[in-house]
């Protein structure tokens, strides 16, 4: 594809507002339960102490290399719900925070707590220690801070560093490494580009791009498996997605952001290479990514276990936002549809219902006795197996403040703007102020997607312009109408685009046939043979055995997908579909191995959207089910 | 069960030779290559030369403490080949290593090359170190010498050895530990009581089986997990297989010898209780068993993984071996079922078809992509996967020479006597002679069972005595005759009771009918829901990437067994039943996930038997297939 003719800009937070659905529900958990319940695990593990600099060999809390993004990340998020609605105790919170870096900041700029309080001298010389990435997220938390109350202590904080690390780094080369061994400071560096204006930002974020996999620094650096941390082959050669997951989709969201300001058609296929290997070969239906917990990594095509996959988190959100960036570049709806399956399946996942406890890794499918076989053993001889419940916080605690930031920016999902076109890719509720080339254009949705399949889009502005709704990929049949009147679009990569003249209070209706669906996964997943998967819209369904106590959830065989009767059911007090339906179970039996029989019954499966699995204690979990 | 009138012994190699059929090939094989091979292999990694003693700190080849077990292994194999033909230049090698064995015995008796050339102040003192597990093998290969050859000296230094160990565990407990730490001497001891008569021998091993999980010195000896080691609780008590499943199995060998000698229902009713949940619950459909290789061990009920599942060899050569005990106590078929699972299928599965390469792990499903990804990363962040191409030595050998003496000694799995019956066990081509209560009786049987069910056993004594022949669990339909006339005796536990005063060359012809069948596991084995396994007597079937290019063999769907043709065909010049037969699989599609589609074709699945597999280079392999 030629990218000279393309403008994607992104729309964000700043000029969105979720007013209600689905992710008013989750932003009001976030604001009400989350952000406080991350605040004290961090508060009562010293992370924020820290930060005053003064800690000693000896005392307890020894700074980690990473809590400085712990923190940064906690008030970006927290930033977001600021923008929504100001808060005085928590921008004092986030005040006391920023005086804390002011003083921390050292003469020349730097500003790091491990490296300062714990080993001065090692600043710079390991390149698998996580500073730049802390670096990366200071930048990006300063920026929603700044952009949320208009207050910018924290935001020269961060650019200080930035022009140090730009010193150091791509002006003087005296760091003992040449590339960040965690990827993040690359997009945040073009956050700042694009805030400031100023050149060398891109042109670091350049410089940790088209260095990485060139660098003999880098590679004397680092005694561990190159490809784990992307740093085998130069990003333009690096045709499959290799090591650990979040670097890589970091790396992917700095590729994409360059390709796009640059219109590098080289980098752009290189951006579209890694997204088809992951989409098409080493992503689970969830949207979960980083199949091992072996350096948290990406494994091989096709590999996509369901009891031990990593699927953490952050990697979720990480992919999701490399389609965002994606969708900016081409317009094509797939980009929206992955996203969704990542943000609303693997990224929910790692929240309680609660919204104060988290998991890291999200496996497929879950056995309880394999967990509580090793509890029983000693420490050596257990297997590395993804917990059943969620916990208040982690010692390596990246995935919670992501989920803060994720979801109080989840509005950045909804709109892209292209000369004079509005792209609606992810349906909210929400009120938006968008600017096109040529105009301000305010829009209003209403929906409860994703429960149902009903959008309603009212123009708030006046003129010709074009709004371009991205029917989305499982959708096989769909209703459109502006102000009560059919129409059928012909699809440009799966978007309806409706140039009008618009009116103040037109009302594009849209009605996405949700129904329940079946997937079937490629022959060559070896254990993903004879099973499908349930979903509705972008959400994937799960079997827990609290729910079906009766019989072995990996045992059951589903017929039609229209046999599944859809209801509004709570679980822990948040209303949601669930889904019952008819299914055929072998009769149990006793022996361990006996002569194959027909010997099967109905019963009836009970299935929750994934992202609900595992409120109700330990209990088994499954998403792909026997399918003849 | 009350074990008051039973009186269950043993018909060991001496008694009876393999003439033809599937055992002779195999031992033909053996001792025409396997012996040589494993040799040269432990001759040149030091392993005779060790037993010299004059190994110093900075030579090479430094002892290792299982490496007495490898040779005196290797030479209890060798000598079952002596006793059915002599052979000087073997004798040769053997009395040159009863030679350097004499010279390294110390005056007290104690014989380890380790312990006296390595670490001589260690003696007995830590007791997860091999060292009675070292002596109870030197008694076995000592005493199937002498049985073998008539020499002796080998035999007086393991029964110094012994005396010595006696007076140290049981009479001073002078060790720093009461039991072993790798059960094995228990079973020896037996035998050796067996041969001498001296009661010293059975207490000890009764001081080793009944100190264990007792002993407050055991547990201080054990850094590591005592179940792993089946220390954590007194043998009567264990009620599951814990831990290193070899240890466990010999364990169980020693317990059921003991319950037999001794007539203790306590104890027998232990052995089935181990039996019971290893055979039901533990155990794969190819007689393997220790579904992890963390500490070889065995894990919890019903986790049958196929990939990662070590089933070690020696594994199932332990399970055989204990099966063996078991009969004696209680003729019941299923105890020679399971033996012969475990031997045709995991164990022969140890050795490659060309006799000099082995497996220690035998999965029930290869993925070669994923042991490839494994190689192109490093060491720390790889898994544990087993090999899948077998290889001239491991360094921990214990298989290969255990192979060996397995097959040499293979004809005591065919018959045991009591009282006035004799049992016929496991069908292979031999000649016999056993002595009951009342009289000695030659039997000569012919078959080439299993690649047919059909064995004609002919009398070659006159007189009153009873022929009980088993008939296979596997076995739906059958036809007996003796001298051509039709009998339909009622079974009693699985074996058909001939009474009768038989005559010279009577001639019993069994037909067992050996279709093709299917099994299903347990609805609670996670993994094997919705998939059976192709099965033709005791041999279970595998298809192999190499034979079935065309389409994902984890994805093929079987229908009726009776499809399946079988035909002789060689493999590696090896001639075998192998079965052809139409099978379904979908049409292959490039997209990772789709809607569910009918989308499905008939093919050709071609099947071999598992013991064959990874004869012919890396290629995909799997037991277990879907089915509707």
């Amino acid at each position: 594809m030629s990218m000279k003719k393309y403008d994607g800009k992104p729309v964000g937070y700043d000029r969105t507002k979720i007013t209600g659905g689905f992710w008013n529900t989750q932003q009001k958990l976030v604001r009400d339960v989350t952000i406080d319940a991350v605040y004290d695990r961090f508060d009562e593990t010293g992370r924020f102490a820290s930060l005053k600099g003064d800690w000693k060999e000896g005392m307890p809390f020894r700074p980690h290399i990473f809590w400085d993004s712990d923190i940064t990340k906690w008030m970006e998020g927290v930033a977001y719900y600021l923008q929504k609605k100001r808060d005085n105790a928590l921008e004092d919170k986030m005040d006391m925070l920023v005086e804390r870096m002011e003083k921390l900041q050292t003469e020349d700029g730097y500003l790091n707590t491990y490296f300062t309080t714990v080993e001065p001298k090692a600043r710079f010389t390991r390149r698998l220690d996580h500073e730049l990435y802390c670096a990366g997220h200071l930048v990006e938390g300063a920026l929603a801070y700044y952009e949320a109350v208009g207050k910018r202590k924290m935001l020269d904080i961060a650019i200080r560093y930035i022009d140090y690390i730009d010193r150091v780094f791509r002006i003087d080369h005296s760091a003992a490494f040449d590339t960040p061994g965690h990827q993040e400071i690359e997009l945040a560096l073009v956050k700042l580009y694009q805030f400031t204006g100023e050149d060398r930002y891109k042109k670091l974020a350049e410089y940790f791009i088209d260095n990485r996999g060139r660098s003999q620094k880098d590679r004397e650096n680092n005694d561990r498996d190159l490809a784990a941390f992307q740093s085998h082959l130069p990003v333009r050669e690096q045709k499959t997605a290799e090591g650990h997951s979040v670097r890589l989709l970091y790396q992917c969201c700095g590729m994409a952001d360059l390709a796009l300001l640059n219109q590098e058609d080289e980098m752009t296929r290189a951006c579209e290479t890694l997204f088809e290997n992951i989409v098409k070969k080493r992503m689970h239906i969830t949207g979960g990514v980083g199949t091992t917990y072996r350096e948290e990594s990406f494994t091989f095509d096709y590999h996509l276990p369901e009891v031990t996959t990593y699927n953490e988190t952050c990697a979720s959100i990480a992919l999701a936002m490399f389609c965002r960036r994606m969708w900016l570049i081409d317009a094509d709806r797939k980009y929206a549809d992955y996203a969704e399956l990542a943000l609303y399946n693997t990224m929910l996942s790692g929240i309680s219902l609660s919204g104060d406890k988290f998991f890291y890794e999200n496996p497929l499918t879950a056995s309880p006795k394999r967990n509580e076989f090793n509890q029983t053993r000693k420490e050596d001889i257990r297997e590395h197996l993804p917990i059943l419940e969620r916990v208040k916080v982690f010692d390596c605690s990246c995935c919670p403040p992501n989920l803060i930031r994720t979801i109080g920016s989840i509005a950045d999902y909804m709109y892209s703007i292209s000369e004079d076109t509005v792209y609606v890719h992810c349906y909210m509720e929400g009120e938006t102020k968008v600017k096109t080339k040529n105009q301000e254009i305010e829009l209003c949705q209403k929906t409860n997607y994703p429960y149902d399949g009903k959008i309603e889009l009212k123009t708030r502005s006046e003129g010709c312009y074009t709004i371009a709704l991205r029917i989305p990929g499982w959708c096989q049949s769909y209703r459109l109408s502006i102000n009560g009147e059919a129409l059928n679009p012909s699809l440009e990569k799966g978007y309806a685009h409706l140039l009008h003249t618009w009116k103040t209070n037109d009302c594009i209706s849209l009605e996405l046939d949700m129904k329940v669906q079946l997937i079937e996964a490629n022959p060559r997943v070896p254990n993903l043979c004879g099973r499908v998967a349930v979903v509705r819209g972008p959400l994937v369904y799960c079997a827990e055995g609290i729910d079906n106590p009766d019989f072995s959830i990996r045992d059951v065989r589903v017929e039609n997908p229209s046999d599944f009767q859809i209801s509004m059911e709570e679980i822990c007090q948040r209303a949601m579909p669930v889904l019952n339906g008819p299914t055929i179970i072998r009769k149990d039996f006793q022996e361990l191995y006996r002569f194959y029989r027909q010997d099967k019954e109905q019963t009836n499966l009970k299935l929750i959207p994934y992202f609900a699995w595992a409120n109700r204690g330990v209990t088994e979990m499954n998403v792909w089910f026997l399918k003849n």
